[in-house]
């Protein structure tokens, strides 16, 4: 009996929880974590604004010195931004400008369009008036921590920062943030059939796309990548790769993900090096991507992709970025939307069937290549993966599906 | 008259267009290329698949030896993936592996699962005999060139190069990519109240999030930026630093991005420093971000974006990163939703308004924040921009509005 998508991603989570909470923290430079998950809650060192400031250019005033018909008043020193004013004396209007500190005594800018000459004297002049309608307290005043105040959260552990979380750090005055340390994860791509890109390809050999496809989700979805380069069909050769990278005191992984030798033909080098290791190699009841191995070697975490690049690809899709999202709170989970069917599609009613598309401005979804999971041109079109579940054999014209947006 | 925002979008996009255009492609390994736009169309060098392949572990067979009935063939030597094979003589059934070569000669595979007995006999073994059920010519052959046929386009110029597309480089066997030159940003924030984030805030100064906000922004929209630090409010600071990134023969820039000092204040260190130079400070029919610099310095395209944070933000993201997504291709435009109003909104009716908001689950929006410029907390807050279009000065809760998911 396959094993549900659900329940197997919910293994993939757990196998790689343990690992996520050992591994730390690190304190880096704000841009440096431009992406990453914030890795605990961030309370305001100060307030936002600092101190009450000017909204506006205008003249800063005690309201109460203007009544209801207007006022004539003193202007004194103007105020720039930076400055710190003296105090406002009764009976005086300060030129300020936008951002500049409101002086003691000042509780109101008028804006200049609005005083009577409208534009400021020279900084020299002497003994100068200005006629100012009146304002309510508080008019174009923006208060001391009106945005946050000091000692408040500014941020909760797991937020990602973005340019915007990024530069309300830096308005708090923070320079570093600590981010989780990185999962470090080992990538092995496996077959005598596969060759590197660049080099020469021979009768029955293919390029390798795999390590390229999942290297790059890999480093989007934030985890350090390390490459073994590709593996053959020998048990011992892979075998001597895992055992490289996973010794006591060695340059250890956190993660391994192998591709290809995971199904019941009778060559699998996966399935083969791992005899003897608590792996399990196991169906899911999706397709592509059915054959899947779970476990640990040496103790650490261990999944097996198959060898297809559609497989691979939707198997990092479907369970471990999602785990990552979990686990470590980054990346963001896929967008998830709905959208109708361009055309009828046809499913194995035992498994989720996981087909690529190309979602429309109308929300209608058209299907790129067929369910075979070799059609990597497909994908290259592709920019959304349409969820078929399981139970699910016919799906007409128009019918209403999941997508998940690339 | 203020200028619309789209006839403002159209100058940011015609003063990039002759940049652009100059820079030239460069060539990368397929994993630099992450994110990045693809420079020129790439037809395909092979076809994919390379040659017929099976889809299944089976036996390889020549579909007209096997009658309605069925019949008993000779199992001849296996063929692994990455073998050349011999070619099928009739009435022999070969052993073949997911994606190895169909031998010359057979036509058709039959999965192990329907062969009696339904196991691969040992290598070693001789004069064995296997059951086998009729097939059709093609069941379970994956043609040449059935992906993708050599000498077709794999990918057109501009394509946003992907975990897939560079997967499917990658399997077309190519290790490397050209993409465009990226443009090289100098980013000055200015203003003598503004201060780094770690040193030391005296009264009337704030933290400087302008800098880490914008160039954030502009990482993640594939620029490369340089910082000059925090120009004060004198104009000489600013030429200086202006003039040191684009002499002639110098470490030049392809874009010049100040942020404050362009409104109609007394100080404004960007409008100074700038008189003389063919540079418009205008207003634009937007809310925040209304005060806006373009034009160019010692001929560098030059953009003034006023000093508030979210009045920097809004600018980026409604003039600088559309126009790199219509001029260089990347980044990918924002994706666009329609939402409704969780609470009643009003606008100037002169301006289009960009608010910031949360969009829930079910379609509806809440604001983050007011209409303030400053509220970089709200900010941090907030996965959209709403946008209110000039000539709407009220919006009932439930209006629907569209908006820019962050």
């Amino acid at each position: 009996m396959p094993r549900s998508v659900a329940v197997h991603r919910q293994a993939v989570m757990e196998l790689l929880a343990g690992v996520a909470i050992t591994k730390g923290n690190q304190s880096v430079p704000l841009l440096q974590a431009l992406g990453k998950p914030l890795a605990a809650d961030i309370y305001a060192p100060l307030s936002l604004p600092p101190f009450a400031n000017s909204q506006m250019d205008g003249f800063a005033v005690r309201s109460q010195d203007i009544p209801s018909s207007g006022a004539e008043l003193r202007v004194t020193a103007p105020v720039p931004a930076g400055a710190a004013p003296a105090p406002l004396k009764p009976g005086f209007a300060a030129p300020i400008m936008t951002g500049a500190m409101i002086p003691e005594g000042a509780d109101a800018v008028v804006p200049i369009e609005k005083a009577n000459p409208s534009s400021f004297p020279e900084p020299a002049a002497t003994d100068v008036l200005v006629e100012l309608p009146p304002v309510a307290p508080g008019t174009y005043v923006r208060n001391s921590g009106s945005d946050i105040e000091k000692g408040s959260m500014a941020l909760a552990a797991g937020t990602l920062l973005g340019p915007a979380q990024l530069g309300l750090l830096a308005a708090l005055g923070l320079a570093t943030v600590d981010i989780p340390q990185p999962l470090r994860v080992l990538l092995v791509t496996t077959g005598d059939e596969v060759v590197e890109p660049g080099e020469e390809l021979t009768a029955g050999k293919i390029f390798d796309s795999n390590g390229t496809l999942l290297e790059a989700s890999m480093r989007q979805a934030g985890l350090d990548v390390v490459r073994s380069g590709i593996s053959d069909d020998h048990p011992a050769s892979l075998l001597a790769v895992l055992q490289q990278h996973t010794r006591q005191g060695g340059p250890a992984v956190d993660l391994i993900v192998t591709t290809g030798g995971v199904s019941k033909g009778a060559y699998e080098v996966v399935r083969q090096a791992l005899a003897g290791h608590p792996v399990d190699f196991l169906p899911v009841a999706m397709q592509p991507g059915g054959p899947q191995g779970l476990g640990t070697f040496n103790g650490v975490p261990f999944l097996g992709f198959p060898g297809n690049p559609v497989s691979c690809l939707v198997s990092f899709e479907m369970f471990l970025r999602p785990a990552l999202s979990e686990v470590v709170g980054a990346p963001a989970p896929r967008p998830v939307q709905k959208a109708r069917l361009a055309e009828a599609l046809t499913s194995p009613g035992g498994k989720h069937q996981v087909r690529r598309g190309t979602l429309a401005g109308n929300g209608t979804i058209h299907m790129e290549g067929g369910a075979g999971s070799h059609l990597v041109h497909a994908l290259a079109r592709a920019n959304a993966l349409v969820h078929i579940p399981a139970g699910v054999t016919e799906l007409t014209a128009g019918a209403e599906v999941e997508v998940w947006m690339l």
